[in-house]
């Protein structure tokens, strides 16, 4: 018998309490009963976004409502800037290419965050820059873009700030009417704590304005039609019913412990498995602004990563992610959003000693543990 | 306590194996653990669609595998035929015209089918049309379209035939290359069992030329990533995992019943449900070629068939569907396919006897019952 633990940067661990949720008989979408379902889950879901705007909920992982930011927002041909500093914010640029945008990008090195100065210089030099699209967090590397600092320029101008937020939102505070974000995104399978399935998007007015010019085709996500049957508690096409019914626990869940605390929640245990890596003298590949939503770490220099993972996985029971593109084989990501407490972090921290000492790396069993515990300690009750 | 059914043309009932499946701990979709269950899903898809081709599995409702039908084999300003025979049918011709395509319909009458050789003059006289739309299965009516007849005509000329078979395959014998159908689509939660939140698509050998010139643009469903991803046996995006994971198991379920059997199954309560309706007097929406996964009537004339569909519902705990659009109020509409044995269809019938006998309508207690009893009978084991 191996136990498993799944420590991944999403899909996530799913409560238990939420896996009995969905595993109710399916109920018809088309009802009153499930429409007082879907209001629940609407309402809180504004709450998590922290907005005024309704939040669409579609059936789709996080890279339909990615397109569909691209498609509902903006004509072709028109001007936009991508940060791209991993593989998701390559994705923005694949998307706005496939539909005829026109890409600036701003390049920035795996592991870094986009430094705000050359943002502005960059929309100061291509007035004509409708849209600047971003992830908050960057689930290839670990790092944080910023997000708020951005918003500040493109709210004073005519160029929305479309956020990817899928291992943001819920996970560190994202509020997005403050902020003045434009588009915030987020997927099921992460701080939602669900499987995959669901994307969530919500607009800022002045987003929803654009969607009216916006001349980009699109049918399955058309955002407009989504909010008009939203209004009406229900969606534009057939609902992942067992999604939403579980959606509508996670949020109770999440609401339960609040806000604060589950940022808080995040926040310690992102630290406490840095300081883990630290101790077992592993890199941190985003050590200039690390997200609370997963972190990174460079793999000694003559362990394959690849094998490492292979390794915890099959063996031990313990799911992390490598690397991709450019970190494939080099890179270790363990995740710490959602449904993740303490000992997770032990379980994680522990699994990546033993695992390393197998592979010959010099390892003095427990001390990445001991580091780590010693910032876990800080959450403990009295 | 109301104890609750589910008869309606989809969402349909999840078997409790398919439910206990589901919700099983999430694990990761970039593993080979979780690619084994892909890997069984996608080979028993092929024997459910039969086809030699791959069968894509999108995290999306059916209406998202529609309109990748569209984005990724025609070009803006292609001529297209679109089979219009209710509520499905005209959401080609939206999908269509939202992306550019010339649209010419073939309306046919709410209930009918369309008509071979209409479709035939119309090829005739259009010689420019690169696709027919059409539905295997019209769910806002209950009708059928000769979908193999229509096949013999597009098979033979540069035209493709698009079947949306949400509710026809697995419900009926739908064999694609048999037929030489170029595109054939279902969703998760018709005769698959599932809830809803995934779509399946296949292409014919020509469809995947086709891809190849098709200038639409798209980026989530993009069917040509989609089969690369499924030769390694995973998804492009982030896949629903939970109802994957569910697939495997109710395409067990369906292959230990068989093909042959499921399909006779089907038959049989659709008979019996269209005896049941007769032996209380209501007409059949679609009596020319009714559908074997669905079965809609008119309600009688002094009876609201919105008020008579809430009745069931919200007090007897039986969820029909009513009608869409210019059926609204006027028709019921019961599902009879997927996980759907003897006693749903006498629970429906009784069901419906009791409220049309509530609402005044003057009903002999029993009789539908008797008569789809009787239909019944002959598929018991002796």
């Amino acid at each position: 018998m191996i136990k498993n633990y799944l420590i991944a940067p999403g899909p996530t661990p799913v409560p238990p309490r939420v896996l009995l949720a969905m595993a109710q008989p399916v109920i018809h979408h088309r009802t009153p009963q499930f429409s007082q379902i879907f209001a629940d889950a609407k309402r809180a879901l504004k709450q998590l976004f922290q907005t005024e705007q309704d939040v669409l909920i579609l059936a789709a992982s996080g890279t339909g409502a990615m397109e569909g930011s691209v498609t509902n927002l903006f004509s072709p041909g028109e001007e936009v800037l991508v940060i791209n500093g991993g593989k998701f914010g390559e994705r923005w640029t694949k998307i706005a290419s496939s539909y005829g945008l026109q890409v600036a990008e701003l390049k920035v090195e795996w592991g870094r965050s986009a430094r705000v100065e050359d943002v502005r210089r960059l929309l100061d030099e291509r007035p004509g820059i409708r849209g600047v699209f971003i992830q908050a967090s960057e689930t290839s590397t670990g790092a944080l873009h910023p997000t708020e600092e951005i918003a500040r320029i493109t709210r004073q101008r005519d160029t929305l700030l479309i956020v990817d937020g899928i291992t943001a939102v819920g996970v560190f505070d994202v509020p997005m009417d403050r902020w003045g974000i434009d588009v915030l995104i987020t997927g099921s399978q992460k701080a939602l704590m669900l499987p995959p399935g669901l994307a969530c998007v919500a607009l800022s007015e002045r987003a929803w304005q654009r969607t009216k010019e916006a001349k980009l085709p699109r049918f399955y996500f058309d955002f407009a039609r989504e909010r008009d049957n939203l209004a009406k508690d229900t969606t534009a096409w057939t609902p992942a019913i067992s999604l939403i019914t579980g959606l509508r626990e996670s949020l109770a869940i999440i609401f339960e412990e609040g806000l604060p605390r589950v940022f808080a929640r995040h926040t310690r245990m992102a630290a406490a498995t840095r300081a883990g890596a630290t101790a077992l003298n592993l890199d941190l590949v985003a050590p200039d602004a690390p997200s609370p939503a997963l972190t990174a770490m460079f793999v000694p220099p003559k362990v394959d990563g690849g094998k490492l993972v292979s390794y915890l996985r099959d063996r031990m029971g313990v799911t992390f992610m490598g690397g991709q593109d450019q970190f494939k084989g080099k890179i270790v990501r363990i995740g710490h959003l959602g449904y993740t407490g303490t000992f997770d972090i032990v379980t994680a921290i522990a699994a990546l000693e033993m695992a390393l000492h197998h592979f010959g790396y010099d390892v003095v069993l427990g001390r990445g543990v001991a580091a780590a515990e010693g910032v876990l300690m800080a959450g403990m009750p009295d």
